[in-house]
């Protein structure tokens, strides 16, 4: 890897960068986004060598020999950019994402980049969303996280291949799924809790005696909660971007919710331990390994 | 506060005998529980003075010139200690508890003390529950913490203030309310929540792809469905407790997930915002705030 460009250089492609030159052997990085003052910032921080803007000139000639392009930007930019960049992207280009739902995205890399849509490798990386911004960023981000690659059929094997060692050199661990696959894991583990802490926020937030309630709420409250103050607008696109796999879900949540209604109601004390015994279990096994 | 008696030297027990003993001025401590190991161990811990088990004679040596008596057993313990005690407490001495649920204690607490109910005072200290055992207790674990006290009408004036007093010296913050109103805001605020986690964590695990959906959840999976891994008996009692309240909350959140997944089916981008905004921010002012 010699030449590596991000676009969007916030959390996840400020880390990537800091990530790189902790390794060493770390490619020329060139930062391009739509505050200044942010590359700024990355260039003072050692995560950039140097920065563009979005001119057609400049776009070409920052990524006509670019080994790795990797798109960092919240998602809905995603499809914008792959437009932006395909009439100067060189043969040899790998393309990458870092958002969290991967239907949708190749979709758009399809969309966009038409016949070279096998230069781009669909990726997500699993690591923290609650920061944002370049000065969250750090080299260690993504040592020991998975990150998933979700190639197509027509996914050029040299761009996978290089896309992956990039992530390794982070420290991550990349494997391997299709696209929806991963937005059915990823509605289940991560999509879905997000929207249920919102929905449980939202209504205690709308009673009349919402202070009362949130004045007694304590650490198992806090901790249930914490996603719900992640970013409305990132959720909303999330959502949006895995509708039918988090509908389903949903689904699944609300006959659980019933279940547990009707133990309740009928005081089956039995039932009631055994759905809590078999939770309980599962998520200390599960804490263990973590 | 000459002598103190404290049923099940635990978490709460011993960490409100050592909060006393750092506070200085402490009272004589006997402990009493099933398990002897762990009341030599609390004398060890320099928690409580002396022990002693259930025996007739024993217990009225023990509580006929006890000032305070603390039932701080597994909350299905408490009618059958009250029972056991109301024969031998002096007129003088006060009685309290610190169950998770209130109805239900005032009504255990009316049938076993008849005419001594007035001495019983119902306490609820909101502070941990994930470790237990006298050597999880520590002294400092109540300072800042909400303490709730649910006097009825008939209860003592002076049974009331011994118990307040005791848990200001213990660091915590005391309030009043009466036991529907507090069965209704923990409801909300801690049973529900640890419901719905229970209820994820269970439907999850019971999934052909268990494996693979743990192995790819990361930190928010992590909070959110840290209080899972609580105790199955515990919150099996908490809720057949109060089933009422809690049933009332299942139905407001099953209706709130219904308008959510309304406004995802409809791919209602604005009304998704909205909610999400109106939690993050609530959930991060609230935040701000512990």
């Amino acid at each position: 890897l010699q030449k590596l460009v991000i676009f969007g250089v916030g959390l996840i492609g400020g880390s990537i960068a800091l990530a790189l030159k902790k390794a060493g052997n770390a490619p020329h990085i060139v930062g391009i986004g739509r505050n200044a003052s942010q590359l700024d910032l990355a260039i003072e921080l050692g995560a950039i060598d140097a920065t563009s803007d979005a001119s057609e000139a400049n776009i070409h000639a920052v990524c006509s020999d670019a080994d790795l392009i990797i798109i960092a930007t919240p998602v809905a930019q995603t499809e914008k950019i792959l437009t932006l960049i395909k009439p100067h992207i060189g043969a040899h280009t790998a393309i990458t994402d870092a958002g969290s739902t991967k239907s949708n995205v190749v979709l758009a890399a399809r969309n966009a980049l038409g016949d070279r849509f096998s230069q781009f490798v669909p990726g997500h990386p699993i690591a923290g969303a609650e920061k944002s911004g370049v000065t969250a960023a750090n080299a260690d981000l993504f040592i020991g996280k998975n990150v998933i690659l979700t190639a197509e059929v027509e996914t050029n094997q040299d761009a996978l291949s290089r896309v992956t060692a990039m992530w390794q050199a982070c420290g991550a661990k990349v494997s391997r799924m299709n696209a929806a696959e991963h937005d059915a894991v990823f509605a289940a583990v991560s999509h879905l809790p997000h929207l249920l802490a919102f929905a449980l926020v939202d209504e205690i937030a709308h009673r009349p005696n919402a202070q009362q309630l949130f004045s007694f709420a304590a650490s198992g409250f806090r901790d249930f909660t914490r996603i719900a103050g992640s970013s409305p607008e990132m959720w909303r696109d999330i959502a949006l971007a895995n509708r039918d796999s988090l509908l389903n879900e949903l689904d699944a949540y609300a006959q659980q919710i019933a279940t547990l209604r009707s133990l309740l109601s009928q005081q089956d004390a039995a039932g009631l331990q055994a759905m809590f015994e078999h939770a309980s279990k599962a998520r200390n096994d599960w804490g263990k390994t973590q």
